[in-house]
């Protein structure tokens, strides 16, 4: 790719704040000079029944072609018996893994200064099987499926990732003390692929005892790979370190090359069309997006006018304590390229 | 009670490092003029048939007649087919609400100041139900399972916890938009509850959005109820807050008004045995065990010397940056007294 080539790729701007932010992405795409043919999607007013969800089967296709996009939050719609709008993109986009980079932002403080870790979470079974039943009143039961598969893939994935980043290490976590076929196929998993990776540290971590550590000193870990419902709480432990999700940035992979960078947080109905959105996570997802795309030299270019413009700390979106609009926020963004 | 009329307890002293801060409660509790009768407990060496595990129906005995405990670290043996030593307490004893107050200790600086927070932790089901099974080769399932009769008790505890203890808002923590069944359930048994007590603020929270908001800032928290794994998780998250499980006591209750206090730290069968082991964390759960017992006075009395023996920071062991053996530590304590 060049940059003067457009790269068509689908943009689901999402709801609530969604617009207001892909619209800053659009914005310092543009600066940087990254021409991007975006494929605009919009999720259905009504349920689709060829994907029972207000995702449509055009939405998905259009990642499908693409094989690239970008998505700000959806909420989903209430409702009963339709899926949620993300697990649906997951499940039929079969997107395996879930890959979400955690690291200090310079010049914007927490608790923790150096932190670098990635969480690379299975995203399309265990506790999100959807499979739940009672069984007599009162008496409850849901249904987490590992499949050897899912966990194959994931893995290679995160290892694959570790050699590729220049990462040392690679903590598998798990309860297999607990659920041992479950957690302990998936760690099995896990071991098989580690041994084609000398290189790279391999270690078990149970997942009460990572979320302890990653408090406590989170320069233990590097990259982490896990189950569904584990990365979704570590996931979010981790962000919290370095500030929160309207920080950090996140990619879905799918087989094919399929990649949806996404923004994780949630939409904020209550602060919608305002011009108070903070634009960063979804910024640093397109910049993952250009990073994929191998577009790395404008990439890096995005990566650091973002990093700059908070280090700076003049222009501040008020989830960071300052008192920026979304368009001044980017376009002190725009400023630093 | 008072005083002077011994009370019988059980002890289980537990292996590695756990005979060595066993014996510093003793002491401790001993300088303090606390009389306890304790009723000794070794688990066996060989599998009793009535349990299925090395804990023997003479040690679940013990804690049915006195009704209370102290419990040391405990690692179940390797072997196939054996339970957990600590999950077969909790089940056969029912010991359906684990209590973790987690609060900073003076004088022990971490990142996080002012911390307090109490975990109740549903200790008898959901994802510890041991069921588990291979459908095909390669997909394995878990069960969970969640009944309204262990919700509604740990709810009732939690609230009621909440109530005599001065205690101002309980957060019910799940995945309900995920396992809308298994933790819908367990919510609307925290919503029954929670009617009863309009005193105390109630809220649900998403164990991500939680686990995030507790590394940000704990202070939005107070009294947390939830499920068996998500308590299993955040209670070590919790602990790492405030310096780790060496430090934070725990106590099981079970019906009958039963109560069984732990340390949930390892047993470190690389220091057993050293003289180097910590005892606050069992120490601190002798203390819930003496409040348990209406010992007031002398709780706070032996809860005063530990607080401010870690405090002075003359006496410290090696986890906590000092060079204090178990046995100076505890005299320490005990000169404080
Ligand atoms: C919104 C919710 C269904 C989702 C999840 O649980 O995966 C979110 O927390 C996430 O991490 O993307
Ligand atoms: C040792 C293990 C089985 C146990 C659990 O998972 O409950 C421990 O982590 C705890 O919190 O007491």
């Amino acid at each position: 790719f060049s940059s003067s080539t457009p790269i068509k790729a689908t943009l689901f701007p999402g709801d609530g704040i969604g617009p207001e932010i892909a619209e800053s992405v659009k914005q310092v795409f543009t600066a940087a000079d990254v021409v991007i043919d975006w494929d605009e999607q919009f999720v259905g007013t009504e349920v689709d029944p060829r994907t029972n969800s207000f995702l449509t089967w055009d939405n998905l296709q259009s990642v499908l072609k693409n094989k690239v996009g970008l998505k700000g939050p959806m909420a989903t719609p209430i409702g009963k018996g339709h899926r949620s709008l993300n697990l649906t993109l997951r499940k039929e986009l079969n997107l395996y893994a879930n890959v979400r980079p955690c690291y200090s932002l310079p010049g914007y403080k927490t608790r923790y200064d150096d932190v670098d870790l990635i969480t690379i979470r299975e995203n399309t079974e265990g506790e999100y099987s959807g499979l739940e039943h009672q069984v007599v009143k009162g008496v409850v039961e849901s249904l987490k499926i590992i499949t050897r598969k899912a966990s194959m893939r994931v893995a290679e994935y995160a290892f694959l990732y570790a050699k590729t980043h220049g990462r040392k290490k690679v903590s598998a976590i798990h309860k297999a003390n607990i659920m041992q076929k479950t957690d302990g196929l998936f760690l099995q998993c896990c071991d098989e692929v580690a041994a084609k990776y000398p290189e790279i540290y391999y270690e078990k971590v149970v997942i009460d005892n990572c979320c302890m550590m990653l408090v406590k000193n989170p320069a233990l870990f590097d990259v982490l790979v896990m189950p569904n419902l584990y990365g979704d709480i570590i996931s979010d432990l981790c962000a919290g370190l370095v500030g929160g999700l309207g920080l950090t940035p996140s990619m879905n992979i799918g087989e094919d090359g399929i990649a949806l960078a996404e923004a994780v947080h949630g939409s904020a109905p209550d602060i919608a069309g305002m011009n108070l959105a903070n634009p960063t996570a979804l910024l640093l997802s397109g910049v993952m997006m250009l990073r994929h795309l191998k577009l790395n030299k404008q990439a890096e270019q995005i990566h650091s006018a973002i990093i700059n413009t908070i280090a700076e700390g003049k222009y501040r979106t008020a989830d960071l304590g300052g008192s920026s609009t979304t368009t001044d926020f980017t376009k002190a963004i725009c400023d630093h390229l």
